[in-house]
């Protein structure tokens, strides 16, 4: 199809969206450090209410990580970057910083990565810059991975990806918004992602913004649409990446993973290189958040694994704002971090 | 795993959740004719609130099932025939009332037939005949399929396929049942089953009265379920079957068998012989039924198919009430109405 067509399906048209996404979501209105607060857009609370929370410590921070008010690994690493920038500057303990906000949340390496990096220097100059340079990051690898789409692609995807998961632009949605901006992507198909139902909630508000035409769909849904010849590729993004490209991401990756393989579909990973783990070999080790089951059911048991791992060998690429790196991915992935 | 170990493991103990669940899901409980009325358990409020629907003419029970009010495609067969019944006793135009309840909801193929059924003789006694011979199948086929499984089973299921579905006893989970009652299932995952959440409400609830250990997860936690080894065996329903053995089924059970094909699970569908169609040779000129997009999304673009069409290849077994059936199911299944 082409770009009169999409443009036209695109309510507002593809330049207003584009606008309005840059005035809504620039990297600070996600995530930023005040004088005496990291201050978060609750996404929790998204798309109904937009409500800011304002941590004042370090503990406070974790328990927002914790809560989900921001989620997305390369957010949540920004966040707590910002953290300890906020607990130095106030003569808080920055080695008790580091250990609380490391332990909000076990399974997105970044929150790590971006503590170690802060840990020498917590100061709100470096915590700014390495914001800056993970939004760079999503910029650059949105470039590298638009190239993987043909013209008129259909892109499903899981989770939330976008600007709201990374503190700006975004990994799989930014590519997305990379290939909208390119005329490459047709349509985007929203896995709503239950539990938190992130895609449905914060995925849909961040698409129709960019006014890139979409459709949520229950996540039991996507395997039919790809058996209907509905779908070009699955494009999602990672919590963690092994040294070997085993993923970790959002539960229901592993099935999307299974599902394109059957169906001889791209399946692509999108993450900076923060999201690389070279300290596990596979995905075997690496813990997996298990959620209250509350947010399943509230009146019979339930079970709630946040996250699945998809082994190397179902992935078709995976994309960092280094480039495209095809399996082996023990050979092909560079260390964390490579910019 | 032991019987002891099951029996302490399930609140109130194995017994205790039999007889209670005989008392509260008979199958006139679910469905049935009282002079002036068809009867329904409203399915769309429970488990919170056991409510009653009464529909006087053909017209409201149509809009009842189109509505959900009673879902399953036995249950629909059952209280279809209950409304050509009511209608003929009424007075009403038969012919009307058959093409009114016909068209109320267009993929399971048992409304179709309970309505042929009765179309000769729409009297009380033939549509609570109808009834009494569905539920027994369903016990036939329990027994049939609860031969399949091993002690220490832990079955994955999807969808609501228990009394609630068929109007006594179950199929999927009726199996689970007859399983349960020899000793031989330890666990039951319960998909919730998004949008409508038949599992998360109506599977889980049945399961609660059974005192079946069982576990709500969101659909998209499956896969990793049978990668993790935690899965025996998948039991799910259909609507509507194909002479092929292609099974329409509620959305998701493709994803699922795809999964369970990916680790060498078995993926069993059991159905009544009333969910047999011969005169579909494939599953794919069968219509699958595109609901109301807001009961995936209120605010956003949504798209809702409510079933999709698992191939025969992906099918391990059918069961139905005349036996366990092997590929090639061209010649193994037998014809409707076996019994």
């Amino acid at each position: 199809m082409g770009r009169g067509h999409v443009a036209t399906a695109a309510p507002g048209g593809r330049d207003a969206g584009r606008a309005s996404l840059r005035d809504l979501l620039p990297p600070e209105r996600v995530v930023r450090l005040e004088d005496d607060a990291v201050v978060l857009l609750d996404q929790r609370r998204l798309p109904e209410e937009e409500v800011e929370v304002r941590c004042r410590t370090a503990a406070e921070l974790s328990v927002a990580i914790r809560d989900m008010v921001v989620r997305g690994a390369p957010a949540i690493g920004v966040a707590a970057a910002y953290g300890l920038a906020l607990a130095a500057s106030r003569g808080e303990d920055v080695d008790q910083a580091y250990e609380l906000l490391l332990a909000s949340r076990p399974t997105a390496v970044n929150l790590r990565w971006a503590l170690d990096e802060l840990r020498a220097d917590p100061t709100p100059e470096r915590a700014r810059a390495l914001h800056e340079q993970e939004v760079e990051r999503c910029r650059r690898l949105g470039e590298h991975g638009a190239g993987l789409l043909e013209p008129g692609a259909r892109v499903l995807t899981h989770c939330n990806t976008g600007a709201l998961a990374t503190g700006g632009f975004g990994t799989a949605l930014g590519v997305v918004r990379a290939g909208w901006e390119r005329g490459l992507v047709e349509h985007v198909w929203v896995d709503e992602t239950r539990p938190r139902l992130q895609g449905a909630r914060l995925t849909a508000w961040e698409l129709e913004q960019l006014g890139v035409p979409f459709a949520v769909v229950a996540d039991g849904a996507a395997a039919a649409l790809m058996a209907a010849g509905e779908v070009d590729a699955v494009l999602v993004g990672a919590d963690r990446i092994a040294a070997n490209g085993d993923v970790v991401n959002k539960v229901g990756t592993y099935g999307l993973a299974v599902a394109a393989s059957h169906h001889g579909l791209p399946f692509v990973v999108v993450a900076p290189t923060s999201t690389l783990d070279s300290e596990s070999p596979s995905g075997a080790g690496i813990p997996i958040e298990e959620r209250p089951s509350d947010e399943v059911s509230t009146r019979f048991p339930a079970r709630n694994p946040a996250f699945d791992v998809t082994p190397a060998a179902l992935v078709s690429a995976i994309v960092t704002e280094a480039g495209v790196h095809r399996p082996p991915y023990t050979t092909s992935l560079p260390r964390s971090v490579a910019a």
